[in-house]
């Protein structure tokens, strides 16, 4: 291989799958991005791998030294290089935007979430958790290969390019529940960071929406609220 | 203090609550069970815990040692030590049933979840991770103190104990959507592993629930199917 991989950082153009499910997914959903597909002595899971990398003209190794020098504590044996690359999100199609998402394992969850309930496009304004670290590649299950994504400076930025969508934010104050959302072809959920939520001047921005809580806690963790407003969101308009 | 506070295992009699916020909730929702809360000097948050523990007669400690001796990667500031203890659910309270969970995140995101939308009773079927475990307990944000949770060694032991719940498993291959479950004034859903879910014995207890899925995942992550099937039964049965 002409790239020495090593453990990932934010920096390099390159990512890699951990475990099997991971990289079918990645095998199936991205074909033409990976490098790479290392498979550890010790693998014994049932899918041939193998045979798949084959079919796609993408180089399989067999090798337990990579997964040494990678160090995962995850004890996969299945890994998948492949390149980062960029892409623009759906025009005509409903968006998920996430403000400033600082946990990786939230990031893969939400998109486990939407690629489960027929919504292909994420949009991410930044700061936030790089999206392309194994980790959030991992609590995906793999959903990452089969969405689009794109990160933006601001919010602002977001919206100039995309300025149909009717936006929705998620608030603890938000004026109603998901159920009463109006139905809408074209709609942007969005959801602001863990600690913060989305700050004040959302509000003045389409509908905002609440879920309710009672007063026993201060909030839902992040991936859950997302869970149930897409939910919500998907029923009422049919995508699921 | 009369216990030698270590870094803690399963089998210990007491546990502790890690960051300023679940130990206020453990202040607020169970100060009978606490023995001691520590401060490190270099906590700055704007509770006032050394007065909470005060008006209720909790000795609280400044001590940086301690937290060096749990050796925590959070870096949290006030540990709340704490008591084990056991409890009977409400047998006239919606429950929500949890069989075979495996991962210490999800079950305390669970707790927030249901503490939120006013579900207090949560049953746990063994083996199952350990939800007393400090990585639990943060996760649930201290929701843990505020619901009452009951382990059983078997889905029928726990049958036994409360016969008249209907019972709604959420399976992959579920009759029918949480929308379309009849209102039910006293309802036990039932969620299971992880990986494996809940085995096919559950389809002919009660109504089986499946949370529509696409074709681009497998299964949605737990705490997000939880949330989800939660969020719509709460609502449907005027819970929240």
């Amino acid at each position: 291989m002409s790239v020495k991989i090593k453990a990932y950082k934010k920096e390099f153009d390159y990512s890699y799958t951990t475990g099997a499910s991971s990289t079918i997914e990645l095998l199936r959903g991205r074909p033409g991005i990976v490098e790479c597909v290392y498979i550890h002595s010790s693998y014994r899971g049932g899918a041939d791998i193998g045979a798949m990398c084959e079919k796609a003209g993408i180089r399989c190794v067999e090798s337990d030294r990579i997964f040494r020098v990678l160090n995962q504590k995850e004890n996969s044996y299945v890994l998948g290089v492949f390149h980062k690359y960029s892409e623009n999100l759906m025009p005509d199609r409903p968006h998920i935007v996430l403000v400033n998402p600082s946990d990786m394992g939230n990031l893969g969850t939400i998109i486990r979430t939407i690629a489960g309930m027929n919504i292909g496009d994420l949009a991410i304004i930044e700061p936030a958790a790089d999206v392309w670290n194994p980790k959030a590649v991992r609590a995906s299950m793999g959903a990452f290969f089969h969405i689009r994504t794109e990160r933006y400076q601001s919010f602002e930025d977001y919206r100039e390019r995309y300025p149909d969508h009717a936006l929705f934010p998620f608030m603890l104050k938000g004026e109603i529940p998901p159920e009463d959302a109006p139905p809408a072809a074209l709609f942007s959920l969005i959801f602001g960071n863990e600690a913060s939520g989305l700050d004040e001047r959302f509000s003045t921005l389409g509908t905002s929406v609440r879920i309710p809580l009672s007063e026993r806690v201060d909030s839902f963790n992040l991936a859950v609220a997302a869970g149930i407003g897409v939910y919500v969101f998907a029923r009422k308009n049919h995508l699921i």
